[in-house]
Order: C-alpha cells, then structure tokens, then sequence
C-alpha cells in the first residue's frame, strides 16, 4: 500500500514537471506500444519457427517477408521503451532493469537488430540451411535480452 | 445461449479441419496481431497529429521516420487481418462485415497504405504545410475504412 501510494505520488509528480510529462493513460498506451511491436515481431517469428521445425514446408517467399518485417520492427524496439514507466501502475513483463541499465539494453537490442538485418539478408538467398543458422542466432539474441531483462515466465 | 454453442461447435470444426485449423488460442492471437499493427500505428500517428495541430514544435526528421514507419505497418495490415476470427471468442472492435465483404477491405486498406506512401515521400521534404495536407489524406483514409468496418466507440 505504502509503495503504492509513493507511485501515485511520483506520478502526480511526473503529471505535474514539464516536457516529458505522462500520465497513467500515457504510460499504459507506451506499454502496449513496446508490447505491440514485440507481438508484430512473435507474428512473423511463428511461421518461420514452423518452417525451421519443418512442421511447415519451407516457402522462401514467406520467409524473406517475415524476416524482412522482423528486421524492421527490431529498428524500433529501443524507441518504444524509452517512457520509463517504472512509477506508473502499468502491466509488464519488463524489469525496471531495463531502465536502471538503458545502455546495456541498447546494446542487446542492437545485437538483435543486427542478427535481425543479417537473417533478412541471407533469407533473400533462398537457401533453407543457411537461413535456418541466421534464424537460430536471432533467437538466441532476443533470448540474451529476455533473460536479462524480462520477468521469468 | 445458442448462438455459443453453434460458435463453440463451429470452432470445433475449424479445429478438425485442415490446412487452415485455428483454435480459440490461436483466434486471440491473431485478434491481438492486428490490434498491435494498429497500435504501433496509432503510436506514430500521435507526435505527427501534435506537429500537425502545432502543439508540438515541427520536427522535420521526426515526422519523416514517423511515416516512413507507418507506410511500412500499413503494408502488415491485410495480412494480419486475413485470419478470419468471427467464429471465435475474441475482444475485438473488428465487425464481421471485414470477413463479408473482404474485397471492399482490402480496396481501403491498399487505399490508407497508398496515402501512407505519399505521406512517407512528401514528409521527405521537410515542408510543413505539404506534409500536414498528406496527413490529413492518410486521416480520412483511416476514418474511411474505420467508419465502415469498426464499431462505434
């Protein structure tokens, strides 16, 4: 009760300084914004994860678009959890880690935009095995960053 | 009371059938993929709708990544209505009319994402009153897809 009565007050607070200024209303909506983009990229990872199982047959086309648009969703992750929503009553799987260490979460979301761009790239080839690889780096990127940074499921 | 159970029954029957099975799991997630296309859309419709209304200082390079990046969403936005849901138990403000007459929303959404291109290359140079003529464009292509396909608030 006593934490949450600090949050409102920082909140109040928050509502009341100038210039960054946000609301519970703007912290929740910049909360589902990092989650929007994060279930757009979960989006095109479920087919391509499919075809990798080779639960789904392999479709080039499809797996260059997917990767494609992952590569560009991953260009906006760092901008959507910029609002540090940690004083605002929001629901979150993301650790206030993330915003006690904004660097270093910069530099694992880099990571994944580079793993994302390099699989966009060797998709294009139309090469399953090749493709697969980059696919599996990429995973293992978003999943160094989750591990640090996203509540445990 | 009825109307469930032949929904229930329905979707038990799209479980058992092939190729395009989806169970209700699956039916929220795509309900949910399309609401996270719009919300990061939304998300960078709001700074350009401040700069536009001049509540917010006109950034050129920020109303040019802004819809650089929404003429990009508008890309996802067929696709990721394509999952037709109405058989399922999902929060949407989505009305079945989408699923009825696909052709009329795909016809508005290529529409919104033509006026998003526009956007996104008039925004590239740098003229305010150019830029806020392709805005409201691309506004009224929303509300015209919105007023025939989405509930009332």
């Amino acid at each position: 009760m006593l934490k949450k009565c600090a949050l409102m007050l920082l909140a109040l607070a928050a509502v009341t300084s100038p210039a960054s200024a946000m609301d519970d209303k703007q912290a929740i909506r910049a909360a589902e914004t990092r989650q929007a983009v994060l279930t757009v990229v979960g989006w095109n990872i479920g087919p391509m994860s499919a075809m990798v199982k080779e639960q789904l047959p392999y479709d080039a086309d499809q797996f260059q678009l997917h990767a494609e648009r992952i590569a560009y969703m991953s260009t906006m992750l760092v901008d959507a959890f910029r609002p540090d929503t940690t004083q605002y009553p929001v629901e979150t799987e993301a650790l206030d880690l993330i915003w006690d260490d904004f660097g270093e979460f910069e530099r694992r979301a880099a990571a994944m935009n580079e793993k994302a761009e390099a699989l966009s790239a060797v998709a294009k080839r139309g090469d399953f095995d090749a493709s697969k690889a980059a696919f599996l780096e990429l995973g293992q990127a978003c999943k160094n960053c989750h591990d640090k940074f996203r509540e445990d499921d």
